[in-house]
């Protein structure tokens, strides 16, 4: 591991000056390289599956697991795309004169080294290659030990894109072995690695986060929350917190708690009640939303415990509260959420601004579903992670959460006096 | 230690919603009750001092711990400077439309809670609690055990300043005891505390870092370095050389290290030899400029080591070697130096855009004294130490430090397709 770091620690000083045309070549190259060997990356990745069928995996694991035709453009695409957006490094930002007459501004710059660790997908070994490379950064990958064969077949074409650029090939390196202890190294190099971006399960990444030597860019849990204010558009109201929950059950963004004021509970309830009741969403309410909700036909419906309201279901359950009004809704959430992505949905101006400046959340939406919380919808290009942390990144990370800012001053033999 | 996070952590709400006005308005109370209280602050100084004095305290550390009249009325007018300036928490930047029609921004804001941990200087106690309150963070601060009767005496001026303006008195709380447990419990408390900002000497930081549960705002060595360029206006060089190194030698900012291009070097080295020599700077040199130096009446010259190329003098003693030009000076600074402050000197455009984007510190100069590292010269209106790391803030560290970009998404009823 001593010996990957400083190779990329290395290669990140030649990313860090490559020019723009020729970090965009080597992600073309890329997309090229990876639809003309999809049939080689499809019998590597036939290799991990077996492996994994003959060591009993589970369906969804599998599935996760599989790099097919349709994956493969879909990575080649984002190559394509993220070639054909504007080189955010070497930008410069704020160049001001101060009274001493030197001008003083911030340049922003890669990060250095990324180490990211990941588990099943392989396609997330492209992502991440692709966005060290926009980014001008190194990057060292611990895929799953599942998907090595995959992976290593997936490295190599980008080892050879960058050298055909003229980039090191070293500025994407693959930690060839699956040992554990291989882990428990990378996160502890502060002299080659700069910051470490786990993805996976929340034990993972809560033991990466406590031993690691380095920043680590944390996404932990994802519970988010619709509130239904007084006064609000009850319409857009339902069509929203239904959106929310039930477009898609497993992401992070899903929302887990509906708050509803209580002014517009017994209008509101019973209408997304019918809704959630027809799709199997089970409701886990406090004594005054039951109440309310008892109405409904084929509703499955739960009385809620204190447990429920910090619970991450990713699943058809969601809890349900009637709150007096946007204080105890905000009170409730900066308790209970995880400060990933919660929404209030108002006519209220005064109450939108408030929800927006109070909720201490990384995504604070109005009117809109949290599933919008994504790299892709906010316009970022490109997602290497969500952050729920506050420091440095926070929200959906994009290329510029792997760029810091320094500064750059320009002057003509200025002293300090 | 956790009532006190506790405390603080509901305090930070309150503090992140405040309008500018009001906490302005506590800044200045503060401001006011330091003038007017100048003789109970002196006689609680008074008892440190006497404390310090019987315990054998050395002269600079008594000197430090002095909290003077005009010590006082600097702090009172940083107080007052820090009300005049311009509100950045509530900033919302970027806002753009997305192709699905939700609009995204991000919001600036308070990051929380800070935990400050430092020595002697009791005026520090203003600095941060006055930086506190204009970000509308909370922060609990941890000052030496020899300046405890003084720090007291401030944060109660401070807390009362807090009230008088509605604000809550614990969004500033000083640890009231001296025992070294307090500082371990401080730093490992993230469900209180965001961030912490230790100020002192390398070894503390180091050991905080290490132990720290939360980020750590890091301020190591400043090992910074003057390159000297050929093509440069000579009488420029010496100017800025000189001013780097001698106009102050504690600062860590002043410059360890002077690199000379081999073309310069026999017209450039004498000059500023001179200067060194007049000034009893001892010059540590490679073999090249000790033979270009040796000429030098009176100077203290010594073949430098490779350690002294590490070294972080504060002293007046100058590391100097002659280098190729651009390519090994910029090898030679990322190799060396603690990535804190670097300059060329120049007048060749191509080399000043390379040593800027090359060079791999948190402050890049191109014909200007490295002591101007510093939050005031670059406009940040106030500092509250300086960040050698890349992640989240880096250089100086001002306001911005302390708080968070979240993502606001505004919408009119939008559901994710």
């Amino acid at each position: 591991m001593e010996l990957l770091g400083s190779r990329a620690k290395t290669a990140s000083a030649e990313m860090a000056r490559a020019p723009s045309s020729i970090k965009n070549k080597a992600l073309l190259n890329l997309a090229k390289a990876l639809r003309k060997n999809t049939a080689a990356l499809e019998a590597a990745n036939q290799r991990d599956l077996e492996r994994a069928t003959a060591a009993g995996l589970a369906g969804p694991l599998l599935d996760r697991l599989k790099l097919t035709t349709k994956i493969i453009d879909t990575v080649a695409q984002g190559c394509e795309q993220l070639a054909a957006m504007a080189d955010v490094i070497g930008d410069i930002i704020g160049m001001k004169e101060q009274p001493s007459g030197i001008r003083v501004g911030q340049m922003r710059v890669p990060i250095g080294v990324f180490g990211m660790i990941y588990e099943s997908r392989p396609n997330v070994t492209i992502e991440a290659a692709s966005l060290a490379i926009k980014s001008g950064n190194a990057c060292i990958l611990r895929g799953g030990s599942e998907a090595i064969e995959s992976n290593k077949a997936l490295a190599a074409l980008v080892q050879q894109a960058l050298a055909d650029a003229d980039l090191p090939p070293d500025a994407v390196l693959l930690v060839p072995t699956t040992d554990r202890e291989a882990v428990g190294h990378l996160i502890a190099m502060p002299q080659y690695v700069d910051v470490i971006i786990p993805r996976g399960g929340k034990g993972l990444i809560e033991r990466i986060s406590r031993d690691a030597k380095v920043p680590v860019i944390k996404h932990l849990d994802g519970n988010c929350h619709v509130y239904v204010d007084d006064p609000c558009d009850l319409e857009m109201a339902v069509k929203v917190a239904d959106n929310a929950k039930t477009q898609k059950y497993s992401p992070c963004n899903a929302s887990e708690g509906l708050l509803v004021a209580r002014g517009v509970a017994a209008a509101f309830l019973p209408k997304i009640g019918a809704i959630y009741a027809a799709k199997g969403v089970e409701m886990r309410c406090d004594p005054e939303a039951l109440a309310i909700l008892s109405g409904v036909k084929n509703a499955s419906l739960v009385a809620a415990t204190e447990q429920d309201w910090y619970e991450e279901y990713l699943a058809p359950i969601i809890s349900i509260k009637v709150v007096e009004g946007i204080d105890e809704a905000i009170a409730h959430i900066n308790h209970y959420s995880s400060h990933h992505t919660d929404a209030i949905l108002t006519r209220d101006h005064v109450h939108a601004q408030r929800f927006m400046r109070e909720v201490d959340s990384a995504s604070v939406m109005v009117n809109a579903s949290t599933r919008f919380a994504d790299g892709f919808e906010f316009g970022l290009g490109a997602e290497i992670g969500i952050s729920t942390d506050k420091f440095h990144a926070r929200g959906p990370v994009g290329i510029e959460g792997l760029t810091s800012l320094k500064y750059v001053v320009l002057g003509q033999g200025e002293v300090r006096a």
